[in-house]
């Protein structure tokens, strides 16, 4: 008999989280324990329904709990204009910044010849193919600054360059970034793709 | 409509635990949702189990999934020593370290006059009562060593000081630790307190 082993299995299960070890696993846990009411119910709750209902868009792969997402559904989003990302996170990131107004398109990955990623284990075919159907003018390709991004970023390009205009996001100085801070790759790029004031 | 309400709330909720911003939360939540079999339906489920039996023992105030937890109801812990905790975490952090076969009383707190914390606020008219209840030969005060663990475990041996022996934790160089990374006041303490070899 021990009393606790549900909650030793609950702390166990949270430290497999990313961003959480064991030491703040047991921290979050008796919060929740704590906040019984206000917390630990509604997140039990919560997760029950995103476990039922979280799928993948069958269109671009973005995460929803609609078969198809907002932004295939939305006709005001069909401007020509498809942005590819690694991950879904990276969508959701664009979303936030705001200043996009096309579709995207969710790879799910980089190619990896090591972890025998290819173009098949991505969503490419199914994004050449919407290059047609959904008579796209332009893909930004807005892939990590990482090899494994660029890489698959030029593969993308090779494939796709006789049918669309392809364009990638700029490089330079972050907003607010300070030069001091900055690596030398960017600095170099910012440089070389300076503007006239 | 939005189809990723539910998505946007478990993300939400998620960034309300401690060591979690709203960044983490979408990294833990999206990897929740990619691992929906392993880890998200499991993650779900413990979690009602444990809003349904996690509760407060009714002796020392460990939590639990029963209403006297394991070490209260164990006889063989029964051995006249009380170790007094401020907190749920620091009893755990206690039977991690394996030291301490006695029973514990956790305070829920320390005592703070500008958070209006007094003693009927602690569990510490209840810890009063279990001295002669279970025959305590011996009280160890194991509060943190903060102004305000301190001032708690004086009041408790102002309290407890006719009736039973107390003591506290050794002050010390931690096991491990490096003079160089340790404040002056951890290696006043270990001097004041040296041994015989």
């Amino acid at each position: 008999m021990n009393s606790t082993r549900d909650i030793d299995a609950l702390i166990e299960m949270m430290a497999k989280l990313p961003g959480l070890g064991p030491r703040s696993a047991r921290r979050a846990v008796l919060h929740l324990i704590r906040k019984r009411e206000l917390l630990l119910i509604p997140l039990a709750d919560i997760l029950q329904t995103v476990a039922a209902t979280a799928r993948e868009c069958g269109i671009c792969g973005n995460i929803g709990t609609t078969d198809i997402c907002d932004i295939c559904a939305s006709e005001k989003r069909a401007n020509g204009l498809l942005c590819v990302v690694e991950d879904v996170a990276d969508l959701w990131a664009m979303e936030r910044a705001g200043a996009f107004k096309g579709r995207y398109h969710v790879l799910g990955g980089t190619l990896s010849a090591l972890d025998q990623v290819g173009p098949e284990q991505l969503r490419i075919p199914r994004l050449i193919g919407r290059i047609a159907q959904e008579s796209i003018t332009e893909v930004i390709l807005a892939l990590n600054m990482t090899i494994d991004g660029q890489t698959t970023a030029h593969y993308i390009a090779d494939q796709l360059e006789a049918q669309v205009r392809l364009t990638s996001l700029a490089q330079g100085v972050p907003i607010g970034g300070e030069l001091d801070y900055l690596d030398d790759g960017t600095i170099s790029a910012a440089l070389t793709a300076r503007k006239e004031l």
